[in-house]
């Protein structure tokens, strides 16, 4: 495909994303279509010569990929967190698909490290995080492809630190430990048994029944017993917005614990730490200065489209330390004078994309301001569609909701609840997914689309009104 | 930024792409500017009000931003291995940006991974893969972001297999021990290291100095001298097309051993992988039906852009049980039916990107026809460089060349090599990577651009003449 070629069949891509989002809202929020609809309908191998018009596989797209999906941008998309992106972000990222750089190494592309840098030093001004995470100091971010890989390098980094630097020689030789409250995010087992702790590393703390968020008291007191059986507390993960029910575990005690004990701290703020763009929300990141490591992903609430976790470490050094590894065939100049960051030894992969191109677009697009005023909106809208939820008997408010996500009930059994979700969902008018609370199944409406309104709100509250009032058990009182 | 503002602003970029690809000849491969030199040209903080023009960041793109680049999709790029991209491939990742959907678990977004599963069957058809690595029969292919990726989840599963299924639960309990050539790339240490083995944890194994692949005799001693020590051997990375000189691993002899021993053979064709899509080269591919696992990168050789590694399991329950973690919040009806594939337990992330399109749109642009001729082109214009440098008496071929890599050097010691390689990249025209063979430092020459021909390659050579006639004790006989 020569560039003239790109650039008619470009236009009309760019055409066909636009008449989506403009259109999209008119579609079920998810298909009902059993599973193999999709692959059924696709020939079983590829064609032998090529050349078909870019037209043709857009008319695939419509007629067999579309109708298949789960709309994510949909306005009524309330489903696990919000994976939302902007016009902004898909040109960045249609830049970066463009030019074609490797990031692996400084000398591989010098502009693709070195932009990098600066929006992670952006990122940290716009959600005023502790110096100590800022490039200028011994600290500094990088972008990862989601929380889990953030996780994973960090208890990579707190292994090797609790060895005393023998890990990434060595290995796993002694009993590690890890610690997180019974709602941290699955990706922090996952992490552990990647790491060669096996799900028996990881010790789940309970939570205060009121907030939902760890107790203090319950870390130490995990902490003492395995010490006294000989094992070693490695990392200790908190959580800022819990997955469950976005509960905000107390890093000022956590991190007073993890002091003491010498003891990693890694916080887990994928969805909201995009809430500390508002200064009125950053009461919620109170204690990070504790924090050896931290993470908040860009791509579910704040406008950037998936991958882009943006993670921060303390001391890169001991990161790089932990993961680095030099072939020859990497060796170079601008590498071995120090001068310079490689970002391959902060990640799990070797090879990276210049991700750092859409939040460039997104933040000049957006300014601090225009970002401020979508993490609000959601806030608000949440807060609008709680009032209907306490204002009605049927239902109950499950947890509190300080970002954008609302758990709630009806005031019935499990399989009730179960039923109300997918008689809502099989409206195709909303998408909600559920968790369970101190043992309890409940709904969850997440909130982050842009274009996401109160009508919205309203209608989702009336498709589960709708749901609920032909449930036998949930009739009650009504409101 | 509404779909009418994307509509324009969408169009400007493609223009810019369009632009960039049309000019990206007349540029400096890699730029000369010492570290610091972009990030100094960007403010320190974003801007409080948002709202700049798309045209206004690509004004920036092209006066801080691309000046600072090593232009991968250069034709006179032939550093490391080749990283392509083509214009299907971009449009394919703009759709997927555009949809901006989850692909994590099947119900996040059905035809996601609907979509992914066909296409990973049509590469397996396109490379004549055995049946075990289908999807029809006990495997399956995913799509990971890179080879260093598909080697530590092989790891993984291999690590789970060798404990005879306690490592999910229990983790690294014994000495397992991992399996390369001195050739293997620098990923699987990392792999092994991150996995909890310790860089001790791989055993280096010997080369056959003319070939420079693995010596299974030398596999089966390392085997057997870890066996009588009471470590575990638990996987083994052959390499099709090693980084260094595309050395190619006898399969057939390591399969057997692999098969004897009961331990995981991982196969790694990151980039040589590619050349299968003809017949001609598929002998490389011989024995590849003992393997348990292997991975190519389209991103490298087959015209898809960054990141898209293509990663088969012939066990896909093994790769599963290793990896799974299911929280409430993920609980669906699909998957609890057994019915579908939920791909975030084939990889280390939750989330996941919908990068089985740009395939779509490269496969179907090129077809089978169009991706030989790009290989073959390749190996033609690989065949022909190597002739000018045989020709040579300054100079020699220091490695078989089956794909389209080419190693060689001046006959002359490592430093004159070094100042070679460093005079002719200083040039701007071309820019080539080293490697050491046998302790001796080689230059590379890669291909796999699409717009590299028959003149870049001769271009190349002059300018390494040019540069080899400028160092003092290379000046030599001539050709």
């Amino acid at each position: 495909m020569d560039p003239a070629e790109f650039r008619r069949a470009g236009h009309a891509v760019v055409d066909w994303i636009a008449d989506y989002w403009a259109t999209v809202e008119r579609r079920p929020v998810a298909p009902a279509a059993p599973p193999g609809t999709v692959a059924a309908a696709l020939p079983s191998a590829p064609p032998t010569v090529g050349g078909e018009p870019v037209e043709a596989v857009l008319a695939d797209l419509d007629s067999i990929v579309v109708p298949g999906l789960t709309h994510w941008q949909h306005p009524g998309f309330f489903g696990y967190f919000p994976g939302n992106t902007s016009g902004p972000s898909v040109l960045g990222d249609l830049v970066s698909a463009g030019l074609g750089v490797q990031g692996m190494l400084w000398a591989s592309s010098p502009a693709c490290t070195e932009l990098e840098t600066v929006m992670m030093d952006w990122l940290a001004h716009l959600l005023d995080l502790p110096e100590r995470f800022r490039s200028t100091g011994t600290g500094g971010g990088v972008i990862q492809d989601s929380a889990s890989s953030a996780t994973l390098v960090a208890t990579l980094a707190a292994l090797h630190r609790a060895s005393g630097g023998r890990w990434r020689h060595t290995g796993i030789d002694r009993r590690y430990r890890a610690y997180t409250s019974i709602h941290g995010h699955s990706s922090i087992e996952k992490a552990v048994r990647i790491a060669g702790l096996g799900s028996d590393g990881v010790r789940s703390i309970e939570v205060d029944p009121d907030t939902q968020a760890m107790l203090p008291d319950a870390l130490r007191a995990a902490i003492e017993a395995d010490l006294a059986s000989g094992d070693v507390p490695a990392i200790v993960v908190a959580t800022i917005g819990t997955t469950s029910t976005t509960a905000v575990d107390p890093l000022p005690e956590i991190g007073a614990i993890c002091a003491e004990y010498g003891i990693w701290l890694h916080v887990d703020a994928a969805y909201a730490g995009a809430a500390a763009v508002c200064p009125e929300l950053r009461w919620s990141h109170a204690g990070l200065e504790y924090a050896d490591s931290y993470c908040f992903d860009p791509h579910k609430w704040l406008l950037t489209g998936f991958d882009c976790d943006a993670f921060w470490v303390a001391h890169r050094a001991e990161l790089i330390e932990a993961l680095t590894v030099l072939p020859e065939f990497l060796r170079n100049a601008a590498s071995e004078s120090g001068a310079v960051i490689d970002y391959r030894d902060w990640q799990v992969p070797l090879g990276r994309r210049f991700r750092s191109l859409k939040l460039w677009f997104v933040l000049r697009w957006y300014g601090a301001d225009g970002l401020r005023a979508h993490i609000r909106s959601g806030v608000a809208l949440a807060a609008r569609f709680a009032d209907r939820v306490r204002a009605d008997d049927r239902f109950e408010v499950a947890a509190a909701h300080p970002f954008s996500l609302v758990c709630f009930r009806l005031r019935a059994d499990d399989d009730t609840n179960a039923a109300l979700l997918a008689s809502a969902n099989a409206t195709g008018r909303v998408h909600l997914t559920h968790t369970r609370v101190a043992g309890r199944y409940t709904l969850r409406l997440a909130i982050g689309s842009p274009q996401t309104t109160e009508a919205h709100v309203d209608e989702a509250w009336a498709v589960l009104c709708e749901a609920a009032a032909t449930l036998p058990t949930a009739q009650g009182t009504g409101s």
